[in-house]
């Protein structure tokens, strides 16, 4: 499912490097030896929860459907225009941010604020190409501020781990820890 | 708008007084006055939220699309059997029941589990008619947290207005108690 | 019980108008008209909800017991030194942000990145003067945020009425439209 | 951490085992050869997210500090009457329930409104015995539902890791399935 999920990213126009890019602004002032690789890794990683998936595949089929002109009136030009007091966008981005605790809420809200990246050029396509990104957006910043998330908790881990003279394991204590140099 | 939302509801085979029943069974225990209604009314209060009115018109939409096949493939099957492991339909509702604040998720999740009243109804619909209801219970579940919710607010301002020998005013201040005998 | 959190907030040092100015930093540039006086007057508002009062007692009180030593290690040090992987501060403020809707979401984010106005000097005081203003500045942030969404509600709801050339009435149906001028 | 959670939790009068029963009652229906035993490992596996620590310890110290008079008023006696219009100790349960998705929702609901098991016991020791655990029966209902999720989401990477004729592995991919017979 994951790979799917990917595939349909891609259709959209985005890689996982572009979220991987978010998650790099928003992480790399914390961490030295971060690298946009690393945050990428991270990005994978998250996409494996079915929960995330879900979200992905029903926000990418809203916006399609959107462009295709395919729900009825008033909702059609609600989506389409991405209307900023429809706020069913930001519900299933933040169920995205969620899965790493509410430590990701501040940086979902600087990334759908700020636009930077990959955020940046969907607006710019709705704007001058007619494309409608209106779940995609919310979606990617919420999955950016996850990732940034897990990488803040597994830094902790680390860090913890070396304390105690342990191997480095990840938050959840089931394997290697993942997307840290 | 809120009459466009009823009419969508009418077209899905579900009633306000539907849903104030829920309404009632919640909270008659609580309220020695309550009415039926009472809760009707409180439900058609909420309808006024323009949140609210967004959540139904995306999870009728949702509904009614799967219902004509018109998702692509895994998820038209996600949405139509109603996964359990889906949960985008649980996070729009819970964006209606966080409208009165935390203390409706407690009576959105007893609804959801026990499905007294139209969401048995609609549940008997999905397994003998071939209706699609995924978006709508959880909805409808929401809707009717809220309201219960509201109605809690309500009473405990009436109470606190009589022991400061004030008329009684609603929580926000702004009119009159709406829903409560 | 609106008074008593206000004299609370006093206490620690902050105004309504220190909240009132972070919405007009939101909001400034979309309402025209907007007015720090408007903005002040929608915080004032929102400080009439029950969810709200409660989630600024708890979290001040929160705050002030940290200053004073009161909570057993290692949750002392957690709080005391706004460990950034300690997230129940921003679950209480989603809980003030949501009561608008999810799309004061993405404001929360902002401002909590950002720091503007009160939040800067409050994570000052933190620094410089040993003050623990852990939940404060979250709190702040959802209020503020909160406030924003109904301005922006507040702000459609006077369009579409005056589209139907009716009275303007808040977005709630129970009174006069508040804090817009 | 996780064995001082546990620690605090058992001078509360709760094990893990407690938590087990719960989602035992959740789950039985659904999966035919769980045990109690594998509940309790799923709890335990819940219990080493740094989000679920923090919440607990935060919950138990206001309980505890709410025993002792320590809060100054009207926030004391709110606590300590588990005043059902205090939304503070949902949403804190709710920051848990959310680890593994909104599938979760349904089930702290269920159980905070039935109260089975420990949550009944809980609720009677604060009636009889002048206890209070406001915060610990919320977050209590919120642990058991994050662990009825996490059994559903790794019952159906097993079933779909069998139909791949690949070997079983956890819904994140780095480890063996917990918790499941």
């Amino acid at each position: 499912m994951r790979e799917h999920v990917i595939e349909q990213l891609r259709r959209r126009g985005v890689t996982l490097k572009d979220v991987g890019e978010l998650v790099y602004t928003l992480q790399n002032q914390y961490h030295r030896d971060l690298t946009v690789e690393n945050c990428t890794h991270a990005v994978h990683d998250i996409l494996a929860k079915r929960e995330v998936q879900f979200a992905f595949l029903t926000g990418i089929a809203i916006d399609v459907l959107a462009e295709e002109e395919g729900f009825p009136q008033p909702l059609q030009e609600i989506v389409r225009s991405d209307n900023p007091l429809y706020g069913v966008d930001e519900v299933l981005a933040l169920g995205i941010t969620n899965i790493y605790g509410s430590i990701g809420f501040t940086n979902f809200g600087f990334l759908d604020r700020q636009k930077p990246g990959v955020l940046g050029r969907l607006n710019k396509e709705e704007k001058e190409k007619g494309r409608c990104h209106t779940f995609l957006d919310d979606l990617l910043a919420g999955l950016a501020a996850a990732a940034a998330a897990r990488l803040a908790h597994a830094r902790a881990d680390a860090a913890e781990s070396m304390d105690n003279g342990k191997p480095k394991v990840s938050q959840d204590g089931t394997g290697p820890l993942a997307g840290v140099s």
